[in-house]
């Protein structure tokens, strides 16, 4: 059985998680997956292995309307979150992160299209188009990828059926075909909850974090600082063929007000976090982090009112000599999101052969013990 | 009849043109579009009118396996070149460039996958997966874009159809439904020949343009830096409705051996052409460069041979020292391309009663020489 | 005698200006020049002749404590304003900005800092250290630049000496031996009134810009479109050397409330001001712009108290949707700065027998004339 | 006695160092220190305690007519390395890197172009003009920052001095006055060999990094991943006032044949080196990285030959592909290169009682070694 972090007793940095340690602890935030595994044997494109899927995140109910303030940073851009441009001119989302295979990101954004038409009347006459965010992984080595099995109906389910609460992770939605440091992942979360100032200015805010994760080598995994990939057994992967490729979609939420600006200088910090599991970011591999605060809702404004509307807002923001204890959590909080998309995915058997093992929660488990015993022993 | 600047009897800067005056000067360059034009009569969303399509820019022959160096630039950012973060970070073009509007930006990426993994065989298992490049204009006022008209065969024929030569311009391909400076536009192109060095070094280089022109209000349009959008008749404009939006998307192509990061210096360049036809980069308007050079063709890697390849290549490279012309030549074709995609588009009407008007160049054509006569007697 | 476009019967664009067309027109900015010509006949290095000297901008009466949002733009980076990083990073702005010569940055960011340090106790030790911008042109043409003539007393003297009221143009300050498009030029400055919304939502802002200009060849000169370069006696600059190199530094000042990232979008859009004058913005000419809003002042936190300040602060912010206007403005003042920057700079002579001939006001009217003519006529 | 952390029995990574383990190992590259260390008690700006420095760097002997590729990435932009923006937009190298204190930025560079005018005869008339590149961390905390001891001769004996072999580590040079972590730190350095290909095809680079280290806090201290700082006794560092404040300048030099574009990718991964020893990259902590390879010389054109020079030049280029062992290495020597700066960083008293001790080598050893037994019990 499956186990996350710290489930196993174990867990990444100090600061304390939300009720769920996922990104649905940001309130309004919502997360659905759609995850198609299907057949097995020799890859037949168009026939399967399918091992793939759709994860969609949602910030608040109303995304559309109710815009909400986001920012971007690109660790290494070998990969695509399509729609990034305008996020990171605007400083805006307007739509629901769609997460996918590299080669649906089209079919996705597509049917995120269609779908926002359908729900958002008036989107080409009275409003502006919209032009959704889809990210991307490469589950090529376990699924199907060319047959192309992600369709419209997948997304929508994605979207309709995202829910607060608990995520799950491993091996669903946009997961469902992904390897990290040659273990079977996928979709992993944390969350973290940062009290800052004291006294009466005394706030709470809650960051979360949620990765698409399919990236790295065995050998150089880490996990809060322990050298597991060293320490595992080297056969375990010997299956898998050696590529540079791979890639980690993050997404990053927060109730705290920042700006867009703030948001990249966050986003920025969570480069650190995939650092820390031993990523250092491959040639080929696409990290890309994309957050958003759902502090501050920017009202979409009607083609038709583009000369009534008032010509400022007043808006809250977080001082920035007051955003280190958000930076302290997104790098925590992006590390243990990684760690348990690995604890929580099981083996999965692709096309030709192709075995993506689990990490062995079995041999992990005395190895961390093993650590933080050396460490407590020095402690003293 | 429409007419291109120059057959007008008029021209932009002083550098001397390609054959063609156009893109497909650059030698291997192809441009292909599939042109929608269905119905008529008010908005049905999912019948018409429909003015839209597909363009098609194909560096050469075989550019999955053959690779060019590229580069881009955003100007204003309220716009999507979907792909367009791995080209900034490999400085690597390896898709056909596909053109259409914002909506259909996903079915187009999805069909540009098919047509690529069809035609280019292995994609997902002997090479890695690939992330098409796909620019986009929003043609809302005179198309039915929710209706969603642009289809897979669409693309196919786009990029099967491409041919060197003459480019058409004007009211085709994903020119069809476009508007700029309050006047009917569409696609438009132009080419320079640039000549470097001197003596025993000389070399003559070709750089040519290629717009989706969308931006823009009339009154602010100057040709030649003539204020030619005060001096036409207001009327002419009044039904269409005052909008931020709009776009433009440059491509840029060139025979000259440059590194992306010339490229990228290249296509900032290709702004000030744009704010020479009188655009202030407006909020709601997406300015977005791509450019790429044919001089260097990079193979493509399978991923068996990836422990055996050559570690380093011999390219040849243009000195930035010599790179002004090609300054010039780019700020000259991106503002003569804008204004061909202007003289070559008929009127247009799509749904709702919305007409965008034709540049009248029987007004236009007094006004320029007008303007020369006075450059000419203040010369002598 | 030197007159600027306006009075010389001419103007760019449509906005008016404020009260003295002059970056001044923002409310609390001021400008302070100090001049340094000495000396004449052959270049003797640290004798002269002197052709130098160094401009002040400064956002408001105490920058330093009470700190002005700020944003920039690097149009072709081929030049410095030392400082910039922390101001891209921090977008915020807590020194005066001071232009001067290529090879003086380094002093007169030196005597920025002593005079900082003076004024404002407690620097390095009860607050942190501070990083003065400072700006530069390549002036070795006209100037013993090898020569270093300016010393710490012309950088406090350019502060102190810091007026707001009209300021002066052309060779003084920073500006005293530059040349633009082959003509004599230093400093221009010029403002716009700029009101946005209507009805009971109408605002009124003030923006200006200030140049410190020295790009260009004279072929290239456009002034309200009218090709002035190519209509003027090409023997008038025989004398000067071809040079790659120049440099132009835009200050921008607003009293619209922005934030950071909207300021970054405003810099941008000075480039296309910039390219309208007629730069294809050259190799090795450095196109930097920086600007600054006093709208909201961000106070200085003493280390001291960092553990008690407030958290959060209620800032204003302009509405992106309400930036075109600023945009509008912003082309409109570069342009109509650099035009200033010509028209007052007198005929300078320099080391080596090298002359800067003055933009000849005489050639220059009636070619203007003759182009408004041309014009109006169209226009009926 | 202070000791590298290989000396004291302890390595960080897989990769082999160069001869030296230091960023002299790249063949060209010298480093040369200026200390300066006066006076004790209390603060007496002007007067002292001292406790600055310079330190230069030198890519190769004549960095002036053979300027070498470059690039540099801002992990977080809260300092200042001047000159960084025409590195960015050349891609090139052409002065000494300077390294010392916030407040003499401006007082070093000054003196960098004093030296330079003097050794490179030609500058501002045969040649361009030059913008030295220096880069700073805040000092003030242990060092009369405000009494600015830097002095031209300072920077003068650096770069004359400079030399290759072992570099000098700690408190020297421009890390004289610093804090890492709460503890002494400075001046660090490391290499690695990187060996790229396989057969035929073997070829090996080496890659080194120097790092001015100046940030963090003891808390989140970690050395190859061991939580070092938390098993520390806190009241080692309880004389010292909490600060947002820090800094960390990295310089890379490489002989492998990188591209400017490359080597902002290989800068990047540096960052992820910051990281791994704990950083979060603190709001008000300056992170830049800067790098050159030493592999493709390019020389300067001077003034005169600007119309006969070659148009084109031939180079050889790593493919991006065979990167990925140069980003191992940077992120191995940028972590060893902060450590040793630790590790040979006496206790230093500045003013008011200021006390920043000594990195406890006998406390550190064994939490190491327990760590690693931990380690290798598990391996087996």
């Amino acid at each position: 059985m499956r186990q996350r972090l710290r489930e196993l007793g174990f867990s990444i940095g100090h600061l304390p998680t939300g009720r769920y340690n996922a990104i649905t602890d940001v309130p309004g935030v919502r997360v659905g997956h759609t995850t198609l595994i299907e057949g097995d044997g020799p890859l037949v494109v168009g026939e399967g292995p399918v091992r793939t899927g759709v994860t969609a995140v949602l910030p608040h109910d109303d995304i559309f309307h109710n815009r909400v303030i986001a920012g971007s940073f690109v660790l290494n851009g070998a990969g695509e979150v399509s729609g990034l441009t305008q996020v990171a001119e605007w400083g805006l989302l307007e739509t629901p992160i769609l997460l996918t295979n590299t080669l649906a990101v089209g079919k996705v954004s597509d049917a995120a299209v269609k779908w926002m038409t359908r729900h958002f009347p008036g989107i080409g006459t009275d409003y502006d188009v919209i032009i959704p965010l889809v990210g991307e992984c490469d589950d090529s080595w376990l699924n199907d990828t060319v047959g192309r099995h992600v369709r419209s109906e997948h997304v929508y389910r994605a979207i309709e059926q995202a829910s607060d609460g608990p995520v799950r992770e491993g091996s669903v939605g946009a997961g469902t075909g992904l390897v990290t440091c040659d273990f079977k992942s996928g979709i992993g979360t944390s969350s973290r909850r940062v009290t800052l100032g004291q006294n009466d200015a005394v706030r709470t805010h809650t960051l979360g974090v949620l990765v698409q994760s399919n990236f790295g080598v065995m050998r150089s995994l880490r996990i809060d600082g322990v050298p597991v990939g060293e320490l595992l057994d080297p056969a375990m992967t010997a299956n898998r063929r050696l590529k540079n490729a791979g890639s980690i979609i993050v997404i990053v939420a927060t109730d705290a007000p920042l700006l867009s600006s703030q948001l990249v200088r966050l986003c920025k910090r969570a480069a650190l976090g995939i650092g820390r599991v031993g990523s250092f970011a491959a040639h080929g591999s696409g990290e890309i982090i994309v957050g958003f605060s759902t502090a501050n809702k920017v009202p979409r404004l009607g083609t038709q009112s583009s000369r009534d509307f008032t010509m400022t807002t007043s808006i809250e923001v977080l001082l920035d000599e007051a955003c280190d204890g958000l930076y302290e959590a997104i790098v925590e909080c992006t590390e243990e999101a990684i760690i348990n998309s690995l604890c929580m995915a099981d083996q999965m058997t692709g096309p030709a052969g192709h075995v993506a093992p689990a990490l062995p929660l079995d041999r992990l488990a005395p190895i961390l013990r093993r650590a933080r015993d050396a460490t407590d022993t020095a402690r003293i």
